[in-house]
């Protein structure tokens, strides 16, 4: 059954589990998937769990790599793994990961987080995202990319010659979130609806002037003229923000969007609508970023 | 005790209710103050609110002029007044106001909001600010201003030629309530402490590269990373989004602050570290603002 495995990798993030085993050209034999996000982990528990989750797999192919990214990786997680500097690439990944020494003594590897720094010495972090990044090039067949990867914090990438040289986080789904629960713009917004003609009007909007704090406040004054219906400023107040994230991210030339189907329709619609190209990654970047560092973990390892 | 009130004006917010007997000059003879804003008064309520809070001195002065303004005037208030265009002086502002018959046969009248369209056709609303910011200018003795009001909604508006001629809402002090209270920057923010070198550092902060919503994932990482302690994140946020607010109502000359005393303080703060200057207003604008329109009322009635 579990023939031919030569490397498991696991992406496991604040809310999901995603586990894959590799074939020896890194085609995915068999997928696994489960709600068992580090947040719903007790500390102490993490073993438990990974045991529970694909302990069969372990069972079955006793000595492949084992590589697990993304928050467990960070200080809520199983073992806190350090930030790899920017410019990265898969081989400083695999080189910079943390084993971690099971109970039955098999050894798995923990991916660093990546970090960078801005001019003004503001640092940024992803953890999970620069595996889903490098596998995206590597699915597209480019050794260079603009990766967007949309979601409660956005991430945005640039890809050169296969190292992650620069990238940035923009919290706009987040910021959506508690806006309409715990803003007085909630009051406006029937939330169960969509409109994605308002929402492409508040991709439009996010270039007017007067800034995101001014813009937010028209989604409350053109609900109080009627301009905009309950069922309608949801999208909107969707499209400004994502909007201005797209604006502050500057891309040049296609952005190569990955995640969510629905959200990756929704970047694409608005990267068309500021005169930008977006194109989804259609295959699971996490499995092939995964399998890019069990591979050279292994090859690192047979030298 | 009342002897020589010409005029009543009343400021009714959502969270207070401030109110001003006025002598011929316009000097406040005066003042009284209550936590009875619109929110804390059931439907139906506002009239028996209005007697206890001021029931004595309709009794002592049966004649002269009481003008509400606020959110009194809201879908919210007691009674719904329209919004007035802009530009708008205060004669504009007193042609407009709302009469109310009280039981006890006393006429009262409620002041209209202002509004404006940006070029792309969305509104803005105020409603009890445009009195103060009216105010505002008569007692720097001056017609044309740029004055901004900063709080949960903060205001900027031009008065040219003692008219509002344009303003513009910005939601700075809400999404920093629910952004520290409600998204994941409030797990590094110790809410009780306050750094007014963070606050300056955050201001600065704005003007970098990648937009607010990349800002406030700094806020996060610098956390992580230990660059931004718990007792200065609160003030690093406070001062990012009012230093995006300043940046986005790219004020030209003397910014006239009226508000709380520590919020202009750090108005002021803001503004000269993007090199611009603030000064604050010191007496009552918003008892200025209302003598003005219950003086022109008078007049308008005595013609």
């Amino acid at each position: 059954m579990t023939a031919g495995t030569v490397a498991i990798g696991v992406d496991w993030g604040t809310t999901s589990f995603r586990a894959f085993r590799f074939g020896a050209e890194g085609e995915m034999l068999e997928g696994r998937r489960a709600q068992a996000g580090i947040l719903a982990i007790d500390a102490g528990e993490f073993e438990d769990a990974f045991e529970e989750l694909i302990g069969d797999w372990l069972d079955a192919v006793p000595t492949v790599p084992v590589v697990l990214s993304g928050m467990i990786g960070s200080r809520q997680g199983w073992l806190e793994t350090p930030y790899l500097s920017c410019p990265a690439a898969v081989d400083d990944i695999s080189g910079a990961l943390v084993p971690l020494t099971l109970a039955r003594g098999r050894v798995i590897h923990l991916a660093p987080g990546l970090s960078v720094r801005a001019g003004d010495g503001v640092p940024d972090v992803m953890r999970g995202e620069e595996v889903q990044i490098l596998g995206a090039v590597d699915l597209l067949g480019a050794t260079s990319a603009t990766v967007c990867l949309p979601g409660t914090h956005s991430k945005w990438a640039v890809v050169e010659n296969r190292r992650v040289t620069s990238f940035s986080t923009h919290m706009t789904g987040e910021v959506f979130d508690v806006l309409r629960r715990h803003s007085i713009l909630g009051r406006g917004i029937e939330h169960a609806a969509w409109d994605d003609a308002a929402f492409r009007k508040g991709v439009a909007r996010s270039g007017a002037a007067g800034g995101l704090l001014h813009h937010l406040f028209g989604v409350r004054a053109a609900g109080l003229f009627g301009d905009l219906a309950p069922e309608a400023a949801g999208a909107f107040l969707s499209g400004l923000v994502i909007g201005h994230e797209i604006r502050a991210a500057e891309p040049t030339g296609t952005v190569y969007l990955v995640g969510e189907e629905e959200l990756v329709r929704l970047y694409r619609g608005a990267l068309e609508t500021l005169g930008h190209r977006g194109e989804a990654v259609a295959a699971h970047a996490a499995a092939c970023g995964l399998f890019l560092i069990a591979d050279s973990l292994a090859r690192e390892a047979g030298r």
